[in-house]
């Protein structure tokens, strides 16, 4: 994202497609057996006899590919401020060669009454599979400075 | 955690202490240019002029660093079947040299009416900094198998 957006800018009902990529199995791996290291995310042969019948990513990798999908075509890094949390489901397993295709429609705006400064954009954000599946969802705020923040002190 | 534990021997109030960790600079600013690059994460003279005053961690370290610990001294990873996702809020910023403390709590065990072979294990699971503060902080569900898988097809 190169423009400047200010919360006001982001509307409801808005939608940004983030576009698609691949999981690779070593990208999988790799990244379970250092942050998430279950049976089932590193090691092949363990994952087959499991419930899940073969390697499946840490969902927490699933996280990280959605965040990054975001900052290029939803966050402003200018005026993003964070997140004060999150809550998201894992909803299916995400496995080797699966192509994600990331989304976000804002749900809602809203100007912080106390600190005018600052803007709370509700979103729904999703990771769909190459069958179309959904298989990350997050509801969460993102804040963002308003333009009445140029105005005044941060 | 090196001990089979099934999800019947969690037990409601049971704590884990999960020992504590330094996060340095290099560790805050790698991991954020490469996953969540905003500028307070990344760029050590624009953070110092944002409301943070200065480099913070991107949040989903905190995520990691919490899950890291918890296989560590929580997750049975011989009985753990990951979780179907999760809500957490952070709290503070963490910065460099913060040295995080990481705690979980088991707050409910239930055992699955339809597969009685897993278990639901609702924990609290927080990271507190060297000042007492709590950073980030979890309410989940992690599932294991049950004793009960024992004797049935899973």
């Amino acid at each position: 994202m190169t423009d400047v957006r200010y919360a006001e800018d982001y509307k409801p009902g808005e939608i940004f497609e983030l576009g698609a990529r691949t999981i690779t199995e070593q990208e999988i791996v790799e990244f379970a057996t250092r942050y998430d290291p279950m049976p089932f995310h590193i090691d092949r042969e363990a994952a087959a006899k499991s419930i899940y019948g073969g390697l499946t990513a840490s969902g927490w990798q699933s996280c990280l590919i959605m965040i990054g999908m975001m900052h290029k075509g939803f966050i402003c890094s200018q005026t993003s401020l964070g997140s004060p949390g999150m809550e998201f489901k894992w909803l299916k397993p995400v496995r080797p060669g699966d192509r994600l295709t990331g989304r976000v429609e804002v749900e809602e705006v809203r100007v912080s009454r106390s600190k005018p400064g600052l803007g709370f954009v509700t979103n729904v954000a999703t990771l769909t599979n190459q069958l179309g599946e959904i298989v990350y969802s997050t509801r969460n705020v993102a804040i963002f400075r308003t333009r009445a923040a140029l105005n005044s002190v941060p």
